[in-house]
């Protein structure tokens, strides 16, 4: 019996490998496997939007420097970026657990504090889900519905030459909170009863430990009068996102290093940290930022935008690339956190 | 800081206990927590459906006697029988896995062969999922969608007294096909390379490795004009789910022992291993036949059917209770698996 390592394709190539067994032949079905969402007509006046992720404890989340609460809150919340990224306005979700002994139910109640938080801030009602008992630790499986015009829903597809690249917010954050938290875990660990350091890091701890969904950015592009060509959320890196859209829009693209926005707090991180804030913003991750393309002629309607920076363009016929401070070009690669090549 | 264990509480005390604090606000959730599926109105002409399951190894299935390709089929199967429970066509799925490295790429394309065979016949898309690492073997987490006429909506509640206590084909087999597989299995065990004894066990095993959900039943149902009150599938064993039709419709009632239906081949298994069929057929579990109730006047459209059979009626300002073969009327109580209190 042949063995092939499912580490050998990465995550990305597994759902890749496996969408090609599952044809999708319902007319309900929009979108199938390959998006940030799945899209499907219910005969409505708008179509659906379906994401789900599993988050396993010792994988995704630690819980000695996560507090309960804010794990639920940000599960609910990686959802609800999947639904942005296409779109959508979030509506339902489903909240599946699983849980060893080790979990009280004052714990678990902790958790669904912060998915109720998440519920209330997003206007989202919470209508299921599954309890069931785990042999190591805590498993969160959550599914989010949501709907979008017709004629608004945005793909990884889509993109066209010259189109601009933006991105909202910030970049890198995230992934420097998630460094301080595991530096004071390190330290706490060597030397217990230590307290954690973690003054002047609020902003990327905030980032790491309770992220928000981008619905106010969809709002702001609606009141901008611009509609992108192709959208994704930033959940593994900025990089690993760029070459989605590239490849799901057949287009290359070139992306500037001096373009990237990163907040004063994140360079001054990566630099206690000894690490280039350029990398943590191209391959860090978590940061649940929207990534999206716009026709050039609307570089008029967004330029100043506070929340919104272009960081390069689409280029046909060629590959991705990203381009030095120096003016040199440089091939773009996914560096960004993959479950099944770093952490297990 | 107070600790209360889950186990006091129970799968369905907890998800009560949650289901508290989640209230829904939006007036498009026409059903949240607390029956088979919730169902929610997308401004469409019917209601859609969903559900959610979550299934891990060592708790829901044993990968010594269970096929990897029959747990991607049961495991989609299960959270269909949750959408026929409320009436509803199923329609799209999404499967969400975690996997250990354990687990090569021709293990996770069995579990995915046993998937799609059971999309293909239930004529239903797989649109979407996620796959991650997880520290201990295989979790599958399923939601399952569908649709429902917005007039055939079958919740828990609405049985009436009197209504007949209906129940689709037969009971107690899945539970003495797992006698089965776990009997051969400590026999393996034991004495590694003696070759399982399943000789004429086709059926119950069948029952337990490869379970349908009753679609068809709701056709029969549609075919012979009944609208069954109030309607439930039997995951938990008929005990359980009986007594969650009562307490959903705040009504006793009286089951007859006698009416049972259990097949010839449980009955023999469950001399073999010295059990009462009857407790087998009320606390056994993972049937996934549908249990429903009807208004008295129906009992002639269904009578002689061999797929449905009558154990009991629906009785108000009373207990649920159990009428044994000698007429000796006893409380009816579940003794069904809860992953909970049994597994953990």
């Amino acid at each position: 019996m042949e063995r092939t390592e499912i580490s050998s394709l990465g995550e990305f190539g597994l759902i890749k490998h496996l969408a090609k067994s599952l044809p999708n032949t319902l007319p309900t079905t929009i979108k199938g496997i390959g998006d940030d969402a799945a899209v499907i007509d219910t005969g409505g006046p708008h179509y659906q939007v379906i994401s789900t992720d599993m988050l396993v404890e010792g994988v995704h989340f630690d819980l000695s420097y996560a507090p309960l609460k804010h794990l639920g809150y940000k599960a609910v919340v990686v959802n609800l970026s999947d639904i942005c990224a296409m779109g959508g306005k979030p509506s339902h979700i489903t909240v599946s657990i699983g849980l060893s002994n080790r979990f009280s139910l004052e714990a678990v109640e902790e958790l669904y504090a912060g998915v109720r938080l998440a519920a209330e801030v997003y206007g989202i009602d919470v209508i299921g889900g599954d309890t069931v008992s785990s042999r190591s630790g805590l498993i969160i499986s959550i599914t989010a519905l949501g709907e979008v015009a017709k004629d608004k829903v945005r793909y990884r597809s889509g993109a066209r030459d010259k189109d601009l690249i933006v991105v909202s917010g910030d970049l890198g954050a995230a992934y420097m909170g998630l460094q301080v938290l595991e530096r004071e875990k390190a330290v706490y660990e060597s030397t217990p009863g230590v307290q954690p350091d973690l003054q002047g890091y609020d902003y990327i701890l905030e980032r790491q430990l309770k992220p928000e969904a981008r619905v106010d950015v969809l709002r702001l592009l609606e009141q901008l009068g611009v509609q992108p060509t192709s959208m994704i959320d930033i959940s593994d890196g900025l990089a690993s996102e760029v070459l989605h859209l590239c490849d799901a829009s057949t287009m290359g693209c070139a992306i500037y290093d001096e373009k990237l926005p990163i907040d004063p707090t994140v360079i001054s991180a990566a630099e206690d940290f000894k690490l280039d804030p350029s990398l943590c913003a191209l391959n860090g991750g978590e940061d649940y930022e929207l990534l999206f393309t716009l026709p050039i002629g609307d570089f008029d309607k967004i330029k100043g935008n506070p929340h919104l920076t272009v960081i390069g363009h689409m280029v046909e016929g060629a590959g991705p690339q990203l381009i030095a401070r120096d003016g040199s070009s440089h091939a773009l690669v996914a560096q960004g956190w993959d479950a099944f090549l770093s952490k297990d």
